[in-house]
């Protein structure tokens, strides 16, 4: 099988078409495949082991049969694997095959006349309806002898059996019954010529592990880790708290950044300009005499202490993230071996960063198109997130990247994933929509959202359905953080511990992925006053936290973590549907598994302060049940289970007692496969 | 200007992209470019002198200005000609331009990084917040240097006058004045680099004069032309009606086909498979000793006689449409000069046509991708049609195009609009979606559409937003026909006169193009029992009417014409927008033209049998006007004029006095332009 399309390129720009070259056009016209991402510049998203479907439009002309197959393989040189796709009706078709493993496939489609198809369908017709066939059953013989005489070996033998046995019988029933017998069908479909045959592009797919689509990350400060706030903290310490992190279910602890930390400009308490003695200093102000970005902040600890981590993360089931943050600190090494990777101002200053409203002072950009920095600072940064891999990191948290030329992330991710497939990038972008979906075209793994700032139920439900539609669902993967170092939601300054479980069950069954920076378990949220920050921010100082301080909501996070392991529909933000509850404070959804057996109804109310009330519909159209059918459920937070009657059914949820229900609702096993979409 | 793209094609099945590559690859991406079809693959539709809006996402990273514009040319030669893109917000960007004429168009979008207009959008917020600019100021001045330096001519000139008035004073808020003045920003526009330019592909567009979105069609057989049974119509007999067909206001006049009808096989009354003497058969029986395809049938007259047809019909403002129907009657001419553009059985037959359920023994097909009519049947095609084009007629109505190949209608239209740009083809396809859309694609100018079997009034409403819709809304154009020989559509069968107004009403004020078959305008609707079909069908035999019959519908239609005629925003299927009336019955929308000036109101109830009420709104909002404000509306039906007050009003259509209303409100003047759509 041959790379080389059939289709061939025409000049759509001259208007004129020679006739040669129409006459060279594919008859069958390939539209709408899916999944694929800008008609195949970029790859679409699939995850190993996951069951992944193609779609696609054939049209022809006419009213014959078409065959029809999706073919791919890994890339640069695997094998080709084929699957055939069928139809839906309406011209749509469909497809299924399982990438095996963390890799970048190409696929194709390919559609060509199924000729013995369409005679086989004719003839079937018409010896139903009687009418005269003799002719047909000769042209279907003529049609096989062709076959039979282009054949070789045991595809020749089994045309010749055709043959024999159609010859062998003078009854026009039988020899029908040959030509329509299955085994005839299969014979041809072996030999036949397949004219006017057409390969659609060849389409990418990245295909990731399980990790870049199914996650619970738990964010934490490790200079915060000695429970001391006198002493720094270590990596010697964030081991010790590892159990009970790991026992939360998260997979993924994740660090801002741990480099040495510059002292110009340097950041105090809450942000300030100035400092006072013993002040750490903003994490993110990276680079000092010490060190850069390949460096690790002394006072957390050494390389065998990191690589120490490392490893006792993983035997917990955890890995480490780091955060990958393109900036210096004016102290940072780079500024005196690499003017040349900076933009100079006249005075001979550095203009600091800004992600307006937010102001830097004690940071400074690298200009990633200055002469001196093409190629050199690219390679240096590459040779940054190499080194951390080398270290056994395989998650990076890229801050702002939508300040960094898109480019650059395209050529840096191709580059780290082709030597290292397990890495995942997750984009750290609150900007707008299209530079957020473009992120993930180019490469990221998945994204920050903006999640925190939907609160009202059209907003959650709108966003939720969004997420699920082409282009994001095949581009973006939505990582649901409910709350950051630097996002301190105003829902959550005045909600109380309700507000923190009605974000942790909105965040956890609503993607695969979700985070929280630590103190959401504890419910923290004293603010700047009128602002979304963190009163005496961890950016710039060490917190002490009593994790197991009264009103925490760890064994609901624990309990979430678990249902979501226990439940595939929810190891993906896709496969959401919205259902209707008639009250405008409670979100009602369910997800559902792409194989459809696993299917989950959410209720969450939105309203941390008072009891809400709802009728619900049960969906039971969807589990193919009529309207006053008996539904078995189980509550997944209690384990209670009963059985619904009918349709319509009521709740009622008090915030105080727990403000969310997730219901698992028996698929019943004696139902077919749900029908393709309906023809238009 | 070169025609290159500064795009490289990127390696994407490699997964890994040379460093070279990426530090060459575009730091500015641009997405979603409108109107556009299948990538560029084909051309997308405009029409001459009607405004083209032109839409782009531009993306990159950071927070600095960007320019850009659409450039296009007329092809294959034109000159260049540009337009600014203005943001819309949200990366978003808009441009209009009008395609001057019928002709092939290629337009590309262009962005690049706007460093004055960054500089001076930073400079004006520094001093507006009063903190230090004395470096900033230096800053603007090194960049006028920087581009005074490469200027020539009086771009030079003017930029050392900004130079000089920069230098000569010391005053801070004068240098300031200076650095944003409008013309030093026109100045560097003029001169300065544009790093980072990036251009798009190039996007075929295919621009039709106006008659290809607005125009109404009457369709009549000639040979019923007589107004006599025992004697067939004329070309001279079609003369003598032309009168009342222009008063109605129907811009083309549409013939079944006008060749010589086969005998074999010939079918009687009613689809007999028997004749008697004197049936003439069905006109789509198309081929005689007497000639085929090229030649006219000879009891209509001489080509004299059609000549003088065509350019009587000129006079009244009336362009004819012919039939294409690639078929032939077992007497066709081709059948024996050309028995290998056939397909053979081997009994020595052709099969006959089929376009399931319909069978038409009386013909059959030709074999596009037979050895011998490679490339000699489809040139032959193309010479029927151009042949009928050099006697006069510029409009085809194609029958079926969707049983023949996609890449020959491809290159048929190309060809044939490459030499006659007025060429207007008109798909009868009544196929499933994909297919009637990939026939737009493929060059069609209009089609057939779903809207007779379309009755409810969410099944119209629907149907109408989905022609307002990507990708249908840049590729296809619905011809909107209230009947046809082949469909006496069930509704009409039953609704008496009110139903043929409803339906005219809704064909006329739905779509820029809408059609008719004869005996619409009396009210016909004699069913062969049970089915779509007219009895005693014109397909088959002559037929004599009274256009004047009592019941006739000839004044309405006439008016609803003369509407169409006097309002831009009824000359498109495009610009609907349904609105609410509290009744199922009552379908209620609004078309407004493109530049927003002509606003239509239409309510239609789809009753013919009862009076129908309802409250309904007024979409003040879309006037900006507050919900109680005052409207003026004039009854576009009988001229009366009146003031509404407030947005809900209530409306009684009374099916017996007329089944609709279609109400013209003034447009405020003082209204500013509409925003652009929200930002996300």
């Amino acid at each position: 099988m041959s790379l080389e399309s059939y289709r061939k390129p025409v000049d759509t720009l001259s208007g004129s078409l020679r006739i040669e070259e129409a006459i060279d056009l594919p008859r069958i016209a390939i539209e709408a495949v899916s999944p694929t991402v800008e008609g195949g510049r970029f790859a679409a998203k699939a995850i190993a082991g996951r069951t992944l479907t193609v779609r696609a439009v054939l049209i022809a002309d006419g009213h014959d049969k078409l065959g029809a197959r999706v073919v791919w393989r890994e890339l640069p040189a695997g094998d080709w694997q084929h699957v055939p796709l069928k139809p839906l009706g309406n011209d749509r078709w469909e497809a299924h095959f399982v990438p095996p493993r963390a890799c970048r496939l190409a696929f194709a489609v390919e559609a060509w006349w199924d000729v013995y198809a369409s005679y086989a369908d004719e003839l079937k017709k018409k010896y139903a309806a009687g009418v005269p066939i003799s002719l047909e059953v000769h042209e279907g013989e003529l049609l096989l002898e062709k076959s039979a005489k282009v054949a070789h070996g045991e595809h020749a033998a089994a045309l010749q059996g055709v043959l024999t046995r159609l010859r062998d019988t003078e009854s026009l029933d039988r020899r029908v019954g040959v030509l329509l017998a299955p085994e005839t069908a299969r014979a041809m479909a072996q030999v036949e010529a397949h004219p006017h045959r057409v390969r659609s592009a060849l389409y990418p797919l990245e295909v990731e592990r399980r990790l870049a689509e199914f996650a619970s990350w738990y964010e934490l400060f490790p200079r915060s880790a000695s429970n001391d706030e006198q002493r720094h903290g270590t990596f010697r310490d964030v081991i010790e708290r590892l159990p009970e992190i790991a026992e939360m279910g998260f997979d993924v602890l994740y660090f801002p950044p741990i480099h040495p930390i510059g002292r110009t400009h340097r950041k105090g308490r809450n942000n300030a300009l100035t400092t006072v003695e013993g002040d750490p200093g903003s994490p993110y102000a990276i680079g000092s005499e010490e060190g850069g970005h390949e460096a690790l902040h002394a006072e957390l600890g050494s390389f065998e202490d990191f690589r120490a981590l490392v490893a006792a993360a993983r035997e917990q089931g955890l890995e480490i993230a780091l955060d990958f943050a393109i900036q210096c600190s004016p102290d940072h090494p780079w500024l005196k071996q690499h003017p040349g990777w900076f933009s100079w101002r006249p005075d001979g200053s550095i203009r600091h960063a800004e992600n307006p409203p937010k102001k830097y002072e004690d940071i400074v950009n690298v200009d990633f198109y200055a002469a001196d920095a093409m190629p050199e600072l690219w390679l240096a940064l590459r040779d940054v997130v190499v080194g951390w891999v080398e270290q056994g990191v395989s998650l990076f948290r890229v801050d702002n990247p939508h300040t960094k030329p898109l480019p650059f992330w395209e050529w840096l991710i191709a580059d780290v994933r082709g030597r290292y497939p397990q890495t995942i990038f997750l984009a750290e972008a609150f900007t707008r929509p299209a530079m957020m979906a473009r992120l993930g075209k180019v490469g990221f793994s998945q994204s920050y959202t903006y999640f925190t700032w939907r609160n009202s139920k059209a907003e959650l439900q709108e966003y939720l359905e969004e997420l699920n539609e082409a282009p994001l669902s095949e581009c973006y993967r939505p990582n649901f953080f409910v709350n950051t170092p630097d996002i301190n939601p105003y829902f959550l300054q005045t909600s109380g511990r309700a507000g923190f479980l009605i974000r942790a069950a909105l965040a956890t069954m609503g993607s695969g992925l979700w985070g929280m920076y630590s103190g959401f378990e504890i419910c923290e949220a004293a603010p700047v006053p009128g602002k979304e920050e963190y009163l005496d921010s961890e950016k710039y100082q060490l917190r002490i936290r009593d994790y197991r301080a009264p009103g925490n909501i760890v064994a609901e996070i624990a309990q979430l973590n678990r249902i979501r392991r226990q439940n595939p529909a929810l190891q993906t933000h896709l496969g959401f549907q919205a259902y209707t509850a008639w009250n405008e404070h409670i979100l009602y959804f369910g997800k559902r598994s792409a194989d459809r057996s696993n299917f989950i109804l959410v209720a969450i109310s939105l309203d941390p302060h008072n009891a809400q009330e709802a009728h619900f519909e049960l969906p039971l159209w969807e589990l193919g049940l009529a309207d006053d059918a008996a539904t078995e459920g189980e509550d997944l937070m209690n384990g209670h289970t009963w059985t619904w009657y009918g349709k319509v059914q009521w709740m009622r949820i008090e915030p105080w007692v727990l403000p969310f229900g997730i219901w698992r609702i028996r698929v019943p096993g004696d139902v077919a496969a749900p029908a393709a979409p309906a023809a238009k």
